[in-house]
């Protein structure tokens, strides 16, 4: 078995163990050697040692981490996680960065890390490299981050198959932000008829954008994809020093609110309209991208122009696309579909335990029921 | 180390050898846990308890396999390397049914199969059944088959990701085939102006077809990779049910020589152009392609029609392309690129061989001159 912690349950861990559930409670599948043992929230925690059954777990927020559950505390948490015996994973579905900065400690008490959580992995160069250090050993302790770039879709286990077998990378190109891949899919198209400003409000009412959506257009989520993709491919990107091109207006940076950003935003529709304009002239459209030069060593976020025949120029809602470019696909190799959603990004959490409970040998227990 | 023997090392073994030489040269990687014990092929066959170097083995048609060799005996090869110590990986580079049907014994003697043959996987099920359950325990030995279908492109990993997960396979939809994807990229689309036959001949010239075109559009490679997809989706398609549209004129199935035929098919090219006249009057291109139908067992392989802004519509040169819809994508997830060549299948075995090696806690020795 497969111990496995979930740190931060709330939209994709919700997520994560709704499939979980699904799956030991569907007679399609043999029982997978993956069993949840640990919630923790900023508020809550439960530890077991064997595993929580599959019923409990169904109604986790008052289950298990509900009134009754003592209060969190991570340090007696993790340490617990590390007595157990057997593989175990820490699954952690936050955004933090002060979670992230524990991962080193968790790799040295032998406990494998997975998470969406793209702050390890694009932040400071010291803690990519401390974490990469300890998790090289082929029988220690592991990291997997598929759904940092891409969600579920495999954009990493691509690349690491590339690298590994000594492809040469070129470059990657892709979309990496659904809420920019929408924007854009519909602002620039030969049919399309809105202002940017009203693109960017039907994203906010639809719940595409984050709540101030100057987070999604200044390219900051963008710049730590690239990122990570770079490292993984072996570059040496730091996020500071990555040129990224933030597309909110000048001016309105500086608004206190993101309605009266939003209010403002139709003064430079103009702007964005010209720039549509002119790709469309030249028979191309505008895509907002993140680009890793694995040659000059220029990699950068921009908005860019595609013509109307590549494969970007015809995606569409809020999908991302990868276009890996190597010494072996001159043509590039290209992963495309949704990048973003609890359940994609679930699936891609998922997919790294299958894989680690492969890895290190874990055989699953004979009671279906429980996990 | 993960020992690894290759049968049949021609264009697909040959490339492999190079990637592996080519590896072990660089200063730019760590050394692989992989080192290469055996050749064998139909003449002649080389074994060695350690490994070669990789100074013969970058001369392996001479140094190795050379008229010195011992006289090739496939039993006696696989014996040998069954009594090797540690992990053992056998890479099947025919396109043999005979070797095919000797996976089972292989991995009853504790021995792993990697392999670009689709045979064992896409004929009797039986064979296939025996395969699978011989490779299903978490610590025995494993079969790896990704170059089977779209070669080294994600194809199989992502499917058994998404299936060992628990998503539900709505359907996959693919181009399968480089001969015919670049024949209807070229034939099929807006601006196109060649006959089909001319088309062919343009293909057959340019070495993307079999000797005898027929032998790719009857589409029985097609079926073989959407048989492989279906059984690997847990579906029980067997080829010999599955419908298959062999797009080959019935009055030339049964003339004797490709030159004749190649001479006759202009007899056809209206037929042809019709069918793509129609397609286009519909804002729609002529694709080949596979279906897997995960709810109503209504596989096939057919002549299809696409929408002019559907991905498979813009595909160019000879790239694959395959969309997996399912519960968790009700948009597709989609892989695409090169799916054919000699260099992008031997990448797709070698990644296969590193996924063994993983799993396996094979550990790299220090002597990085040697495999």
């Amino acid at each position: 078995m497969l111990n496995v912690a979930i740190v931060g349950p709330g939209l994709v861990g919700g997520a994560l163990i709704e499939q979980l559930v699904a799956h030991a409670q569907s007679s399609r599948f043999t029982t997978l050697p993956i069993s949840v043992v640990g919630l923790i929230n900023s508020k809550k925690m439960a530890l077991s040692a064997t595993s929580f059954s599959a019923a409990s777990l169904g109604q986790w927020q008052t289950a298990i981490l509900g009134d009754s559950a003592q209060p969190a505390d991570m340090d007696w948490f993790a340490n617990g996680l590390a007595g157990l015996k057997g593989a175990t994973a820490v699954v952690d579905c936050t955004s933090s960065d002060v979670i992230a900065a524990l991962y080193p400690k968790w790799l040295s008490w032998g406990l494998h890390v997975v998470t969406p959580n793209k702050k390890a992995f694009s932040s400071d160069l010291p803690l990519f490299q401390e974490i990469k250090q300890l998790s090289s050993s082929p029988r220690g302790p592991s990291v997997y981050h598929e759904a940092t770039v891409g969600a579920g879709l495999p954009v990493l286990s691509t690349l690491n198959d590339l690298v590994r077998t000594g492809d040469q990378i070129i470059k990657i190109e892709g979309i990496f932000s659904g809420t920019l891949s929408y924007l854009f899919n519909n602002f620039s198209s030969p049919d399309a008829t809105q202002t940017f400003s009203a693109c960017v409000a039907e994203a906010k009412a639809n719940g595409y954008t984050e709540p101030d959506p100057r987070d999604d257009l200044n390219g900051m989520d963008v710049a730590r994809k690239v990122t990570i993709l770079g490292r993984v491919a072996g570059l040496e990107i730091g996020i500071d020093t990555l040129p990224v091109e933030n597309i909110v207006p000048e001016s309105l940076r500086t608004v206190s609110t993101a309605d009266e950003f939003m209010t403002r935003l139709p003064e430079f529709d103009s702007h964005f309209s010209d720039l549509n304009a002119k790709a469309l002239q030249a028979q191309s459209v505008l895509r907002y991208v993140g680009f890793v030069d694995g040659v000059d060593g220029n990699s950068s976020v921009k908005l860019a122009r595609y013509p109307l025949d590549h494969p970007f120029a015809s995606l569409k809602g809020s999908d991302n696309i990868i276009a890996f470019t190597t010494k072996r696909f001159p043509n590039p190799l290209i992963v495309q579909g949704a990048g973003a959603g609890a359940a994609v990004t679930a699936f891609g959490v998922f997919s790294d335990l299958v894989k680690i409970s492969e890895r290190f040998g874990c055989t699953s227990s004979v009671d279906s029921s429980k996990f």
